[in-house]
């Protein structure tokens, strides 16, 4: 078994020798240990994976006894460990092709994450969460009903007991209260590279401004839509030959992998929040 | 000899047959052909080369002779000759990496254009500009001075017989109107992808956003600063440990090769502007 | 109804002309017009769509009313119907992310083709094809049974009146036989950057040479295995720190998008190969 | 005063704890930590920049300090002070992009060397030297002089103190004796993608091949020629209508930019090699 720590701490001296020393003291060897200190406000974070087995510290005391280091460095942490796999919702509407790249990658074991459902506003994809074994809820929505239907997913992923869920083109704004269930713990994918052409029909956007290259943005989703903290990006090169429709299955190309990214990353506790921007440990 | 043909008319049938019948009859080799038509608006644009030297019209009759064609079909067009080598007037100020660039290019003949002069607001670059043999003219600007200065860059093109400019970072808008008088024929750089981060300081904008990709945009100018259509973009990725002087420093060698390839297109009368947008028959 | 029009001949004077027409002639409206003349052996390569619907002509008409033209010049030619879909045969050994791909861009309507049939040489992907209502050929081989497994394929193809075959990651060598049988019309995917790392294994050797972007080819397959002209590649950035199985995940990424473009590129009619090269009018 | 140590050692347990224990003993700020293991020989590898200053320690007693620990973790090691900046002799032939690209890079500050030299077999780009500012040797060489000629850069090298050498298109293969004076410190950019198109006239093997990517690759010059550590690689799309002479185009935009990184690495002591591989702590 591994276990992977994260901290976060103003920066300050010692403090890579205290996490490492901790770790040396109770004979775990670190297997990866990635730091980085914020130019703009001194914070350092930290990502450390190491491993619980062969050590001489049980999973459960690890917390107990890094305690008064983390109080003597005012650390935020967070301990994962490896037999514990992330539970991922999937949130979609209509559109299959993010969704299927994602169980397909679920079911390669490329992802190591459980999924124990699939919410949709519409029917239409049932059968894909039926292929791969996934339960689907038909949760529909209208303005009226939104409250209502919110509720229920949380119920749902509360249920589950889903640590995070993904917006795999889910075609619904998620309100504050939602959300702040889930802090930096719901990823959306937006069909644009951020923060050009936020809000709606990007790939018109796009076209209309004559741009020559395209984007995705995998983010966690804030209330403020598309301003969420940004997990990944890529773009793909267009011509002016191409019509809107070109451009959408070009960008599905790039939407699909820098959402597995996304997905990826923050699966292996890779992805630190600061603000409006991420640390990224890849 | 080689000539280039641009048409921009309404999407027609015959079109293609009637000019290349044109200059089959003139007995001319065509050595491209590039047509599109725009998706939105059934605008036909074409981009014919061929071989002026062997066939049996001369230079100076191709535009008489076309005429009656040109407005059978309504066409705007314009005739360019591989002997008229395009000149262009750089605009520059304190930053050297796309003068030293664009001049390096010049001079090892990869851009087939001459430069006739180099304007910055500044003195600091005349020495690179004496170093390829280039005119320097340092043109101070202050708010009261602006119409005057840019009065004297005009009288400067129209003397140089300039065929474009090129602002290489020249720290300073151009008003509308002196751009009205070189229509889609002054290219600038914008140090971000555009539409992101449009205005000063973009590498700043763009880490404070904590994009993943920067980018950088040559587009004409036009009185809508960072507005004009776009010729071409490119971006490089950079991660969360990058300093705004690491983007400010990536960004340089993308903003380089961008306004090289754009540069490159306009002298080889590549770029067709339609509305907000560019055909680029790369 | 639209029609493709493929022509390849020495290059000569009054050939668009000729072309464009023979076209106008018959009031077909041009809707695409691409060529190109190779500089190192003089040969044109035109692809030319046009409505036929609207025209004065026939379908069936096209190619009699064509021949002529074509003796004149020299013409190597043929016509394609958008009426006619596309016939693609799959080949697939065990891993399943390029065949997934596949036939979710089939199911989408992204790829406009009809997939008679999947053959493998193991029966694990079987569940794969019926979700998507392919029938599934498992037909075994060893090298006793190569020439007899090779057969079935060709009836297979033969009966299913396939127009080109994928090698979707299918782990076999088809002989010169099999594909003497369908020249320029069967597609592998090679996972590297050709011609870096020919043969077994080139996420290993990529590894052990230590390079820094690893990379996938789409070519058409030929008896010398790696050596067929190349239709479409790309790469990917990788570090120090990503093992071989890293280097596997992150290159079924670009398999799968390169096949698809390439498969895309293909059904569209948009390739032509000319000896070792392709001409790919995108 | 920042120092930056690079350790490799096996890898075992309490490694980070040594060597961040070494440096908060002597309460040294760390300023970045880096480290990765090997997969394939278990090798650990780490770079640790510090501030010296601010420290209880005095950078020349930072190694005798350090020598103990070493030598019980079986360590190879070196220090490196922000103070001394590095030494670059350039070693160039007719091409001037990447030799005006470099001294260009050194003048505006982004490249922290001082370039004592350039030397190269032809006489042509002295005054891109003079421009510069920087002493030009040239010494012609034949088969007949090649030790001789060697014998006096190597001299030169001395003389200079020169950290490293970059062959910035040197078009001479340099001999296992001179590259033997200067392990794992002479850079040289081959115009291909590696191990794509080794040897001579690589954009001609590319063209001929029907590539659609075209690459450069940085690497630490062995005597194998093109078979040294790979440094960093870069691509750039081609396509069918593109001449050789498009391709060389092409092509130096992306030697200028990978050789330019590659510098840089190995500048700020970021490049580690392992075998036939590096280690980048980009």
């Amino acid at each position: 078994m591994k276990a992977t720590l994260i901290v976060t701490c103003p920066d300050q001296r010692g403090l890579v020798a205290a996490i490492a020393g901790f770790l040396a003291q109770h004979e775990a060897n670190i297997v990866e240990f990635q730091e980085t200190v914020s130019a703009e406000d001194g914070q350092f974070f930290a990502r450390v994976v190491f491993e619980v087995s062969g050590s001489s510290i049980a999973a459960e005391e690890i917390g107990p006894a890094f305690t008064p280091l983390a109080r003597r460095f005012d650390m935020q942490w967070k301990v994962y460990f490896s037999t514990q796999r992330k539970r991922m919702g999937i949130l979609v509407s209509r559109y299959d092709h993010c969704m299927f790249d994602l169980l397909q990658r679920v079911k390669s074991g490329e992802l190591a994450v459980d999924v124990p459902f699939v919410v949709s506003n519409h029917a239409d994809l049932e059968h894909v969460a039926t292929f791969f074994g996934v339960p689907f809820h038909h949760l529909p929505v209208t303005a009226a009903t939104k409250p209502e239907q919110e509720a229920r997913i949380k119920a749902l992923a509360d249920e589950a007991r889903a640590d995070f869920l993904v917006m795999a083109r889910y075609m619904q704004i998620l309100s504050g209260e939602l959300l702040g269930h889930f802090p930096h713990r719901v990823i959306n994918i937006h069909h644009s590279f951020l923060p050009a052409f936020i809000g709606g029909r990007p790939y018109h956007q796009a076209y209309e401004r004559g741009v020559k290259l395209i984007g995705a943005t995998a983010h966690y989703a804030t209330e403020d839509l598309d301003e969420g903290p940004i997990i990944d990006q890529d773009v793909v090169r267009v011509h002016h030959g191409e019509t809107i429709d070109d451009l959408v299955r070009k960008g599905r190309d790039i939407e699909r992998v820098v959402l597995a990214r996304a997905v990826r990353m923050h699966t292996e506790n890779r992805v630190v929040v600061s603000g409006r921007r991420t640390i990224v440990f890849a």
